[in-house]
């Protein structure tokens, strides 16, 4: 497992109500809070409310800073001569919400996913929409149902759609997971000014992992004409560490090939360093890997991502998260969501034991990660409505 | 001008950096932070900050004591023993975003809208979705570029395609005004616990003016499959001043008859008081009325949309905006939006001196107003892309 050094927010048993801010490595978390007053105090400011907002505001010279300080202590051969009070065994961190979620856009870039849905929920229609190779389309989420890495995930009721035509309230019974990255804005941006593609590295602080829960049979009934709402909105999961993008330069692939070409604001061709990543992720269903989707094949960057969110002049905000959209390959195995792996559910999952999977049950806990790379990970257990 | 007594938040030109908390009647703003201080020991600590995100976190037994505190203070015969200081003139008082806008959802709530719309941009099909008459329809809008009236709104860029399918670049040429009511939630609550219609009035502080600024050219190339983005999330402009609910008691008025019946969780047959709210906006384009829509014809009420939107397990916090979606009546002249009310640019409206107007231009300066209510404006003037 490579280490990422990914910061985070956590209390332990005898502090409970004093957050700190963490960097992992390995089963070890340093208690930058703690090291930071004696060793880095020209920075021990950004750390002391124990959340990750003020560094995330700080900007990308102190984000160099504070990792060339962390790295040395942690990574290079004699510079970890840290007190042993300033290391949390990894198991003894209690981890909160690393950042107060500003806005909240979920995009849907990946171009296998898009199109499996689309064969799925529009049969017989084009499986992309005419805009879709154009633009990375997206919409904003609930940004206030964003929580962190362990939280319960009840069930949500909503109005569903029988096959006669007939309407009733009632608990989801589609409900699925959806695999992604999400990235997290550091520097804000001004009104009125996009930011290009060449300056999201200024902006994007890191990377955490996203479930984006969602309930299948709620969505189709209520997302046209104006989108996803209450399908997505009980809850979405990130991880509670964030890895800095400063940790990923080694993963920088360029992204796959576009056609048409983008439009200027969104033509990365030649783009330097690329903005695609080679992470694998894996998705485990009550401990079982059901997919293992490739982020590489991801269609649109969040560097593009920034860049058509702030097209109209929209400003960013510290603590803006901006998830990928479902990551799915093009294998069967590659896919990031229930429903593109049960084929809307005529194709179940055998897990092993022989217990099928067309859906979520209640029960049923979901755990994203990524292979080989320590980004934590993001679990959910789904509990029946009511429970 | 019935005065509803409203709160917002203030600076004045000698005290540039210390918001305070003010009450207006007339031409008058009271320094409720300075006046509760002295007056009102008890509850200072809610406008010591000078916003009102305080206020509207201690929730509706503390609403009542505030109000009934100004109140006296202000209404009642002989109650008014202010010393001058508390009192600054309204012309001077610096209005500031109110609060601190949580999530942003936007309805669509207004049958005779959603019809028009649906007869403009889906001709030949039922001008309603089968969903409508089901649910409050809605989305999440973008929280942070939420801005208070007096905001310069830049006409945004975006992709737009030209007829023969090309696409390209550029600053929309179609950019409009949508009138709204914005209810802003005070108190918040539970995960996975819906909030039920008799309990709305528990949750919901007050109601602000919004025009929620739309690019129609935008919107139309982006908004299949996900819902509206770029089209809306450059600017929201919201009247500085909320009008607490309990200022509009007597404008209750039992909302339209529904068919077909709602579902339970919908269902406010009966229910008292009536959520149905008779407050007719004015919308002025240059100084000129164009428009008077009528906030008593719309379908579904913000007791509903708040049932709804937490139907799902879904929470509300303490700064959630909930739009009510454009007003419109059934008149011509009762449309809350500009594509309405040009029928998409095929019928300009005149303004005196003869200037036609399809859609905004550069320089154009939106006002909205209640007719005989206190709910000061939202106004903002267009500014070109780059200006």
């Amino acid at each position: 497992m490579e280490p990422t050094l990914p910061y985070g927010s956590f209390t332990t048993a005898d502090q409970p109500g004093r957050p700190r801010v963490g960097v992992a490595r390995g089963d070890t978390v340093l208690d930058l809070t703690a090291a930071s007053a004696s060793l880095l105090p020209e920075h021990a400011a950004l750390f002391a409310a124990g959340t990750l907002d003020p560094l995330l505001a700080a900007g990308p010279e102190a984000w160099a800073r504070v990792r060339a300080a962390v790295t040395g202590w942690l990574v290079e051969p004699g510079g970890g001569d840290l007190a042993p009070e300033l290391l949390v065994p990894r198991a003894a961190a209690r981890m909160r919400l690393p950042f107060a979620v500003a806005d909240y856009v979920d995009f849907y870039a990946s171009e296998h996913h898009a199109a499996n849905l689309g064969r799925i929920l529009r049969p017989g229609t084009d499986p992309l929409t005419p805009n879709w190779r154009h633009m990375p389309i997206g919409y904003h989420g609930r940004a206030g149902t964003v929580v962190v890495s362990g939280t319960p995930v009840t069930r949500p009721c909503g109005q569903l759609r029988a096959a006669d035509g007939s309407v009733a309230y009632g608990p989801s019974r589609r409900l699925d997971f959806e695999a992604e990255l999400g990235f997290v804005v550091g520097t804000p941006s001004a009104p009125g000014r996009p930011v290009p593609l060449a300056e999201a590295g200024r902006h994007l602080f890191g990377v955490c992992l996203v479930n984006d829960w969602s309930a299948r049979d709620i969505q189709a009934w209520e997302y046209v004409p104006l989108g996803p709402f209450l399908g997505k909105s009980f809850a979405t999961s990130i991880s509670p560490w964030v890895v800095p993008l400063a940790a990923l330069e080694s993963a920088r692939v360029p992204p796959p090939p576009r056609d048409p070409r983008p439009l200027p604001y969104l033509d990365d061709a030649g783009a330097e360093p690329p903005w695609g990543l080679d992470i694998r992720l894996e998705v485990a269903l009550n401990g079982h890997v059901v997919s293992r989707p490739p982020f590489a094949a991801m269609y649109w960057t969040a560097a593009q991502q920034l860049a058509h969110l702030t097209a109209n002049g929209a400003w960013l905000r510290t603590g803006d998260l901006l998830a990928s959209g479902t990551v799915s390959g093009p294998g069967r195995d590659e896919r990031g969501s229930l429903i593109e792996l049960s084929w809307n559910g005529a194709e179940p999952l055998t897990l092993p034991g022989g217990a099928e999977r067309a859906f979520l049950q209640d029960g049923d806990e979901v755990t994203i990660t990524a292979r080989g790379l320590d980004f934590g990970e993001v679990r959910g257990r789904v509990v029946g409505w009511g429970a």
